[in-house]
């Protein structure tokens, strides 16, 4: 069946999500991916960063192999234990800060934000959550409360008590302290979730002082700091996790994507430690992503991908900056390792570009207002970069004419 | 690693879910897991009713095959379009009544009722929706407000709006047309959702009468009737979906736990029909869990797995009514299909009676506050059933001692 067969299909028989190019997924080679017309796209967002180690490495393929015949390889973490799950969660421990010691493996990233708030709520009680502006913590009902980036995701949708504060990209923003300012004006809450780079939100980086203070305003009054990794973690930004580049350690983080799984990593202090407190059938998705997250975790380690992020991260960085100041209409060029953001001065640019983009065979991706994502998978060389770059820049370069 | 050595490293690193038995799984043969040590288990839950055609099915085996080499296994349909997620939506419609027509994939059963709701919402705002004592529908907070099976799931987690009315067993219950009451007393909710046969609530088997009221009462007063058949569909019961022996047409159906991923299928007039409104990264598991799924379906047509798990379910039941007859323990059989709880004069029979199976080689797994389910593969024999049942005959038989 060809392409547009599919896509027709689609269109009578699914309900529509977001579909962002009009193409059917066929396989993958290293950053490309092959629809099934057989046309190559070099992917700059990584499947909103979920395969960061690109389409078809040899390691992960070799996974998949190892579990035809393998009866019983939906089977994940509820009412038995399988040794991938566990394998997994002690891995997950040995890249985490030593206080996070406790796993609860999920299926999405979405259910681990559910997970993760439920961990605070059962310590804490039904006290309000606190989130911040422009933030994207997923789209179940509980997650989607502290999410606050685009209308379209909450009309009409009932939501549990909760506050938001103003996520601060500069340590001289005067509500730099809002949290600690909320909690004298109004109560303590159950949790403050934040992102240290929004995601969908628009690549925000969040300054080193907000965070700071977040850690030490949940210190003070004893409630845990949540820090949503679903997109930024797992070396996305050069270290582990994206929280590692403010100096402070939290009480819960939150991983999927990347890791092929949903995950919950907490300190003891914050596990439910009470059977039937938490669940889920298929806690792990199943067995075979359990594997294929861990293989990614090896690959990432192995073929050092975290120096790769940053090396190639600061390249692109640099380019992008060139282009800035050679083009008005990229208004700001931000982020960390290979989680980039590229402002621009209006809208329009976030839809039109990504669009031009996909005919010349490059996979872009809009995020927050006015925004496109530089997320290409970890394992991109120079040269797979400056092909993207080129591209970019071309198609910038025509637009403002 | 021998089995002790993994559960030793799960509880070190592993938050606890429920993990019914001390089974590490490795592998598993028709109705039977096999267990790291090499010993096999006869399963009579299916992991839950998730595993509905055993575990090393032959023509599953070929379809994980199918992707080994395949790069970009795990994209998935929230960008991107893919013949794995088309195929099982059409299917999906083919096994559904006309109305049922469009369907939204998605990763588990939480998710499947998050969405299915969001579909209410969307189309009738933020109103308290309805839900029936004893339900479960998920554990993520949207899906959780409207589980009323045990406290422990509940504890200290906020809810959005929300009522309760009494799931009616007996079509003489003087609250049987509560519903409307309901709507008469205060306002008219966003949607009723119910499971016709309740799974982790206690396999409890709605009245045909009720079903007929929550029916008639949702279209009198033009909300959607949501019927959860995550457990109870995919031919569990004998039919392909459970609201089939209610001579009803649902206007949302949710679906997991056999078919690999989650669903939602709806009629057209609650498709949300605005791109954004819904989205998933994973919609759909990713494409092996979406194949898995539809070989699942087909398997279940071509091995005539309805008709097997009405005749086997009957043996089962005429068998446990026998017992019942015998051991005044037994104080209820019920079900339809494949789908049967067993209720104990007490308790403590729900808790033991699964311990001391475990022992002797087969898998049971509690419901509701006195109830076992019994809830084996449909692929089961009548030579299957008797080995199960003898075990569950003999356990009961030293305990009425």
């Amino acid at each position: 069946m060809r392409s547009k067969d599919i896509v027709k299909k689609a269109k009578k028989f699914c309900i529509e999500t977001t579909f962002a190019y009009p193409l059917v997924v066929k396989s993958g080679y290293g950053c490309y991916i092959e629809d099934v017309n057989g046309k190559l796209y070099l992917d700059f967002n990584s499947n909103v960063c979920s395969c960061p180690i690109g389409y078809n490495h040899p390691e992960i393929i070799d996974v998949i192999r190892r579990f035809v015949g393998v009866g019983a390889h939906k089977i994940a973490g509820q009412d038995f234990y399988n040794e991938e799950a566990v394998e997994l969660a002690e891995e997950l421990v040995r890249i985490t800060p030593r206080n996070l010691n406790r796993v609860l493996l999920i299926n999405t990233g979405a259910e681990a934000v559910e997970n993760a708030i439920k961990f605070a709520f059962r310590k804490k009680g039904p006290l309000p959550g606190v989130s911040c502006t422009n933030a994207f913590h997923g789209r179940t009902l509980g997650a989607l409360t502290f999410t606050d980036s685009k209308a379209v995701q909450k009309k009409n949708y009932p939501e549990i008590n909760h506050e938001i504060i103003k996520f601060c990209t500069r340590g001289n923003d005067p509500e730099i302290n809002g949290l600690e300012e909320l909690i004298e004006r109004e109560w303590i809450p159950a949790f403050v979730i934040v992102e240290c780079i929004q995601g969908e939100g628009g690549y925000n980086v969040a300054s080193k002082k907000f965070i700071k203070n977040l850690r030490k305003t949940s210190k003070k009054y004893g409630f845990p700091l949540i820090i949503d990794e679903i997109q930024s973690g797992l070396g996305r930004t050069g270290k582990w996790w994206s929280f590692e580049h403010y100096g402070i350690k939290p009480d819960i983080i939150t991983s999927a994507k990347a890791l092929q799984v949903g995950a919950v990593i907490s300190s003891k202090e914050y596990d439910p430690r009470e059977p039937g407190a938490v669940s889920s059938t298929w806690g792990g998705g199943g067995r075979i992503d359990l594997a294929v997250g861990l293989k990614t975790i090896e690959i990432i380690k192995h073929e050092k991908l975290l120096d790769n992020a940053r090396k190639i991260g600061n390249y692109i960085k640099k380019r992008l900056k060139e282009m800035k100041n050679r083009y008005q209409i990229i208004t700001d060029v931000r982020g960390l390792g290979l989680m980039i953001g590229v402002e621009f001065s209006k809208e329009i640019y976030k839809d039109i570009i990504p669009k031009i983009a996909f005919k010349k065979g490059l996979l872009l991706l809009g995020c927050g207002r006015k925004t496109i994502r530089i997320a290409p998978p970890l394992i991109i060389t120079k040269e797979e970069a400056d092909k993207g770059l080129d591209i970019f820049e071309d198609i910038i370069k025509h637009l403002k004419r």
